[in-house]
């Protein structure tokens, strides 16, 4: 047909794709339920089997590569973060501050020497420290989708654990980024026999604690004002669009400051306050998480199934990277279990430390910034190592759905509108 | 800052981006609004001065050019059609089956006349009569997402006139299918002294109308039980994804067919019915039209915007070009206007036929076909033509609206939820 082929839409695949992702979610995630699983560690597995077809099956759309599915997976996890943010409030939050202090600082420290001590104990003698020290600080990192998720679906999303183990995992945010950069100023000075880099340590703890401290003050009285302007307009749908509009704006300024973009989004979401939107809230008769809900529920598990795509099963399996994974990945599994114990007060520690069992693309975005070091010239990281640590931060991604899950408890089904 | 940088998001500029696009679409139509125009107008308006700034301020963002706003506004319009297709039902749509085929083909047959009219007084007497059959084509064009925009906006979605407006535009996507396929053929064969492309002709009606014919009947049939499986299903959050995989797999069979992507979708909404889906309805609480309506308010004014965004004004406003710009406009507006006359049965013909004057994406499809065919060897449309086409389909499409809105009366500001 190459006259109807004139008006064909090169949008049309992209569709095709997004109905097959939507499906193998949900199949995905029923077939995890029916195991006793959570439906999230159902979706991330079937992405890593979709994946698989890639290499088995020609022509079977490659989805790891498309762009469009990509955007919109990104925006999916934001989403979620967005609305998790909606459900707590700033003062909720502080009280949790510090046991969210003593997880985080635990859950640096403990997989930080746990992951040096591996990789001194596993790598050949002559490697760097520096990659020890790094392979340390990939074990450091928490990705919050996921656990968020788990905690969503298990109805647990607004309890004091829940909030403890976000909190931990933005101040882990903050940490892992302080860690980087010194790894970073240490490999960049390894060669001129040079120390900690304590400027740019100092400017980065600085800039990111700032857009948090600004953010939650300036931001917090600004928003109420900002919300009655616009409630004076005389346009509908009002709301979402430009509750949206303040979270996206956040999580592009906290990542101009160093943050994840999805810490900005956690941060526009705990400062809204249906007290902020109560005028257009009225007027739409749909309260702001309500109308967020739908976004989520449409685009987090794109999220899920591509972070499964992206998996290459020819690292993860490879004899020789197989057992610096795994060991990593015990020892990152671990590392973080104790950093639950640090809650206290009466706070379910195996719940919280398996909230920060998962590394997810967190975990990826480091090795991602491991991979343009360089010592005396010489990369940091041999393939060989960044496959293995890779594997590390797969499993652990895998095992802290699957334990969150397990510790919450099979019974709580509850639903997690 | 180079170390914050480490951890630099390149999506974070998307999501600027699209808070700016957000936060500009809600002030156009604000400003349209207190202009008593639709919102829409307004959304396209500031669409086009966002492009403008691009010209003028250094560094300002290209949005018509980001592939993520893109995706994005692609799937608001196909969402909206799916939404306006909620709205509606088969049996509904076959009663306003004969007034919206009367509506269609005078909407093909006076603007094509006029336009081929139009073109072969102005152009010059050297210019090939299928330049002045292609000019004719481009005005038989109808983008319905505008109309349905303001349809929704005045809250006249369900009406009557509202039915036979989008009836006629799926029958025009047909017509103008049609239209495009022996205006090609004319043009490869004109140089042998070929004649009608009979052949390709009825290939591609047939195919068109099997999809649309097998999407209403066995669709329809089969929709129920596929939902009743899926009702089996654990999981939570199933019927907006799985509705949305249908919707997205119709659009993409029927663009295979040679339909537009948004007919297809516009045909699962019409498919679905609140009966069909009632056990996924009960158990979430919420109707599929309810969860669809926040991602259409996210996403479709994106889609307006950057509609707006892609107009070249300098191409617009060459004196050149100006003149067959604004007589093929004309010419345009009064050729569907007429059509709604063809409505009859008590409807209002005013409403009709400006509902079908915008011509949007569709007649710029049109065009960029047209710029892919040559006449012995030559292309068969200069550039001065192509941007008089363009001009011409530009003004309708912001005439369009504001003539629906006009006629459709300014005492009606019902709510569009």
């Amino acid at each position: 047909m190459p006259l109807a082929a004139l008006v064909a839409d090169p949008f049309a695949s992209t569709l095709a794709l997004l109905a097959l992702l939507w499906i193998a979610a949900k199949l995905g995630g029923e077939i995890a339920l029916r195991l006793k699983l959570p439906a999230v560690a159902g979706e991330l597995a079937i992405g890593v089997v979709l994946a698989g077809l890639v290499r088995v099956v020609p022509g079977f759309p490659d989805l790891a590569a498309s762009a469009e599915a990509g955007v919109l997976a990104n925006l999916g996890v934001i989403l979620l973060m967005f609305m998790v943010g909606l459900e707590s409030t700033v003062p909720q939050m502080l009280q949790v501050g510090l046991p969210s202090f003593r997880v985080a600082i635990i859950g640096v420290v403990v997989p930080m020497a746990a992951g040096l001590a591996g990789a001194w104990l596993l790598l050949p003698s002559g490697t760097s420290f520096i990659v020890d020290l790094f392979i340390g600080a990939c074990l450091c990192a928490t990705s919050i989708g996921i656990s968020a998720q788990v905690l969503r679906e298990k109805g647990a999303s607004d309890s004091r654990e829940g909030r403890v183990i976000v909190g931990a995992a933005v101040i882990d945010d903050i940490l892992g980024l302080l860690v980087l950069v010194a790894v970073s100023g240490l490999a960049a000075v390894a060669g001129q026999g040079g120390g900690m880099p304590w400027g740019s340590l100092g400017r980065t703890l600085g800039l990111a604690l700032g857009f948090l401290l600004v953010a939650l003050t300036l931001g917090r009285w600004a928003t109420p004002h900002l919300f009655q302007l616009a409630s004076r307009f005389r346009s509908e749908e009002l709301l979402l669009p430009l509750g949206l509009a303040f979270a996206f704006a956040l999580a592009w300024l906290g990542n101009l400051a160093g943050l994840a973009t999805i810490v900005g989004a956690y941060a526009a979401g705990l400062i809204l306050e249906p007290a902020h939107v109560k005028f257009l809230e009225e007027r739409e008769r749909h309260s702001l998480e309500e109308m967020v809900h739908p976004l989520v529920a449409t685009l987090a598990p794109l999220f899920f199934v591509l972070t499964g795509a992206r998996v290459d099963p020819t690292a993860l399996f490879a004899p020789s990277t197989l057992l610096l994974a795994t060991v990593l990945a015990l020892l990152g599994v671990v590392g973080k279990y104790v950093s639950g114990f640090g809650a206290g007060g009466g706070l379910r520690s195996a719940v919280i430390g398996w909230g920060m069992v998962p590394r997810g693309e967190v975990g990826l975005i480091f090795v991602a910034v491991g991979a343009t070091l360089q010592v005396n010239g010489q990369p940091l990281l041999t393939p060989d190592i960044q496959a293995g640590v890779v594997g590390a931060i797969l499993l652990t991604t895998i095992l802290g759905p699957i334990g969150l899950s397990l510790v919450l408890g099979r019974a709580s089904t509850g639903r997690s509108a």
